[in-house]
């Protein structure tokens, strides 16, 4: 069936909310891991990461319009740092759970099984279960005016994991990682591995 | 092992790239069409599609820096049109030899075997192997100064996929889509539900 932007305007707030967000693909499941200026640790589910380039290590993310509170991007306005955690399939119901409206004096890691660890005093929590954890300081804010939403950049400053899960060409190897990927706002999926191809040149394929 | 800024800063380039291209997780896979002025059309797969608003429904994807000819970026400046479509485990192949430097004369579709094809006289190409296909308008070109690249938003103004493709609630059935996600610069996998769970509301799961 063909719909048309009238007609995704017109359905049901909730059903198009289900369809646009499920509609690209596998995301990526992180945990942010913030603190607030009165030192409770946030912890929040994003599927919204995406690679902005190596040289400096960039990353971007989405944030939600603030008409409601929204404590991850206030605490990375107010500190300058997160963390961004992988979610694995030991504790994707925890990850899940950390999109509950918890109040700002409440810490997701004391409503869960996951456990808030520092590493080297940087200054926002990490997510100990999680094999691959990155630390990141906020570069810039970016409003998206159309919409209220907010696109996060930041630089990578750290990165702790195993070396064991690192191949020899800098790629994780995720043959060795049980880290789950999200569709939509609530499904979580595990992968597997099917094809790891050269570098594309120029020829006909046909 | 934990690594510094400094660090990956010093990291060889393509070991560098291997690693920050693959460190968030699973990412969407998508093939991008697009229609040149003199009417080439251009298909290139991407990695950095995010949702960024289901009302009005608006996706941002990342174009790297135009320092050399990025035919996409070119084409959708020009055209104001691009269309999204999903890379499945039958055509990623195909999809990953897009990725290769052809002249900006010679149609991806012409080297690969990928089929364009046209949808309601919508002004870029969709893919017809793809079950899922958006077409959107350009909405703004955002500049990210850190490092050249940019931010394109768009708008979803066209979706053609099959009904049985849907659940009742507007989210893709991705038990029914052989849709790839991808990893780093170079590697595929399929993915297999593990969940989908209820909406989460503030009560510890401990």
């Amino acid at each position: 069936m063909i719909v048309s932007g009238e007609e995704i305007g017109q359905f049901e707030k909730r059903y198009r909310a289900n369809l646009i967000n499920s509609i690209l693909g596998y995301k990526p499941a992180n945990l942010i891991g913030t603190k607030s200026v009165e030192g409770i640790n946030n912890l929040a589910i994003f599927t919204s990461t995406v690679h902005l380039g190596a040289n400096p290590p960039l990353i971007g993310m989405v944030s939600r319009p603030d008409s409601v509170p929204r404590h991850t991007l206030t605490n990375i306005r107010n500190t300058s740092h997160y963390t961004i955690n992988h979610l694995h399939k030991e504790i994707y119901k925890a990850g899940h759970q950390t999109s509950a409206k918890y109040s700002a004096t409440v810490s997701e890691f004391t409503q869960t099984d996951l456990t808030p660890v520092s590493i080297n005093g940087f200054p926002a929590p990490f997510v100990d279960q999680s094999e691959v954890k990155m630390g990141l300081e906020l570069v810039e804010i970016i409003p998206i005016k159309q919409n209220g939403t907010y696109f996060i950049i930041g630089e990578i400053k750290l990165i702790e994991i195993d070396h064991s899960l690192l191949l020899e060409d800098g790629s994780l190897d995720y043959s060795l990682l049980t880290t789950v990927t999200a569709t939509g706002l609530d499904t979580y999926h595990e992968a597997r591995f099917i094809d790891k191809l050269p570098y594309a040149r120029p020829q006909s394929t046909k």
